[in-house]
């Protein structure tokens, strides 16, 4: 069985969990499923009133002809890869060396789909125009992820991400966009969805992450694209006899929150301040442009572990529930602003963070 | 939006359905989340108590090392067949014609794990010993389907499941089972499903199916085979965040429904006896060995069809919602009994078989 970790076991009884929408638990399906009536019919493969709506509804959304619910962003975008190579008949894509395809799905791409994927770019920067406009091998699909989480969510400017479509566009390369995090970024750019889509081929958003439902996600595309994308949904395994529990409680928390992205990003902007007034602290970015950023601390993990388990027990407010080391003389832990933010007393996060501050000061670390 | 048959019109409108276990709409879930707290904790990513505890009942249930739970049966089986596929060096595999990843999961064997299939016996009945004993090609791996569910749902003798498990492991060759029915072949071989697993080196079980849950399969054998399994899961795009919604419910109508196969087995044969007493009318098999069996009527589809909308009108009671066309004289349903057989009172269920021969005696049609 697992055991929580001693930082996750104190960071779970703070009263203020600093990110996220609140526990991962069985409410969350209890708060949308009560609401309706049980005579509300299951999809069946795919099929049916309801998951039928909700697609239509994100095609909408998207701007894009066609939307088709999957369980996963994994499969949904090893599939979006495959359609587009198949169709160019090239085993090649690209994209940034830390995204969900390099670092989280265990190779499926190759060992599914023989597909080579070349990464572009460095791990701690984004992607480059130049970068792009200079390769040279023939690919068929460019993959960008907005916001590139692994370092922290940053952005291109937007007038680069036309640049990068136009360029695709006159070589006859596919643009995909990892949306996992889409709505995130729509306050920063001031541009609808539709408008960030309409740059790319295939779009993939996901539901369980901003935007706090259980599990799920939507690939969109032209009506050819997606109804591609159905038959490859089955070989995988994901065209289950019911896929309600996901796409209606993605529904509801879509409603419910993906009007609230420019608060949470103005959150974010104001929590990476207080951060970087921390000694030892910076932010990455310094500045956030979504709803998410990167803390990075000069300690070594295991000194910061037992100062954020007493901060959490003497405050009450829960800064991370884990600790990820990036060399021996730093780690650090990501962000993602939600509902929980709204609900901590200013004054009370205010106090956590000085006595972060407070207690780095008094750290004894060689620096 | 999907629009319903004439026929399927009729059958949602009748008291008594013969089949299943009821309606599959939002009270499925609803009679499962409402029972339990909302503080229980999502799985994440495959980890989690609620997840491992199912996991590890299920493995004692059908007498293996371990089990991990899967969105899908498609997505389970595939990967059962790469791991054995990779381990004996060989990319070829046997299984019956109507097996479901010959039919339903478009072609996605040879599309994604490249493994070539070579189809055992003939359509119309089950492979048979000396089929296996005389193939001549190299096979990782053997797959049987206990009950051949496309020819009604017939079992082999269990001396006979002895026999190929003995060949198999004589010639190095895995046998897996699928056995997304498993339960409901128990009555009939009086074995358990870890006596009949035994025989097998990987096993797969659905839930929604004869459990009647939402989705959800699961997968078992040795741990070495089932790490892979993981490692391929994630790969597939299945090892979603939270599997809750499938799991909990699985669990739930297990427990409920597992015990009751002997009471549907001994529904389906007297059924079955009904319907054979019927002008134009046999059972697959005539006398079923399961839950289940398949109905033919000697009369096309479009014929019938009218007969069974009068019948569901006048008597309350439906006994298909779907008709097969076998031939052009000949169309057919399935049965798959479950708790909404015992719900119809006797006289009404004989009143619709006497009314259904009454018809099909008087049909005009050339014999």
């Amino acid at each position: 069985m697992s055991t929580l970790s001693p930082l996750a076991a104190a960071f779970r009884q703070t009263e203020y969990p600093v990110g996220g929408h609140g526990r991962r638990n069985l409410d969350v399906l209890k708060e949308v499923i009560n609401e309706l009536d049980g005579t509300v019919e299951s999809d069946i493969y795919g099929t049916g009133e309801g998951i039928e709506a909700f697609q239509a509804e994100m095609a909408a959304y998207l701007g894009k002809e066609k939307a088709v619910f999957f369980p996963s962003g994994t499969m949904a975008q090893q599939i979006a890869l495959r359609i587009w190579c198949d169709e160019a008949g090239i085993r090649k894509v690209a994209y940034h060396p830390l995204s969900h395809l390099e670092i989280h799905e265990e190779d499926g791409l190759r060992e599914l789909h023989q597909i080579q994927s070349i990464l572009l770019g460095e791990k701690d920067r984004l992607i480059r125009l130049d970068e792009i406009l200079e390769l040279q091998e023939d690919i068929a699909c460019l993959l960008l992820e907005l916001p590139q989480r692994e370092i922290g969510g940053e952005l291109p400017p937007f007038e680069e991400l036309v640049a990068i479509s136009a360029h695709c566009r006159a070589k006859g390369i596919k643009l995909h966009l990892d949306g996992a995090r889409l709505y995130e970024v729509l306050p920063y750019y001031q541009k609808t969805a539709a408008d960030i889509c309409a740059l790319f081929d295939s779009v993939y958003i996901s539901f369980y992450k901003g935007i706090g439902g259980i599990a799920g996600a939507i690939l969109a595309g032209e009506e050819a694209f997606t109804a591609k994308s159905k038959v490859w949904k089955r070989r995988h395994g994901g065209d289950l006899i019911s896929l309600y529990p996901y796409y209606l409680t993605a529904g509801h928390y879509f409603k419910q929150r993906v009007h609230k992205m420019p608060q949470y990003y103005e959150q974010a902007v104001e929590l990476a301040a207080l951060y970087n007034s921390c000694h030892l602290v910076t932010t990455l970015p310094r500045v956030p442009v979504t709803n998410m950023f990167h803390v990075r601390v000069a300690l070594p993990k295991d000194k910061l572990e037992p100062i954020l388990i007493a901060l959490y027990e003497e405050t009450g407010v829960g800064l991370s529930h884990f600790l990820r080391e990036i060399n021996e003389h730093t780690c650090g832990f990501e962000v993602s602003i939600g509902d929980c933010y709204a609900r901590i007393p200013k004054n009370e996060l205010k106090r956590a963070l000085e006595r972060l501050d407070a207690s780095l000061q008094e750290v004894n670390w060689p620096m």
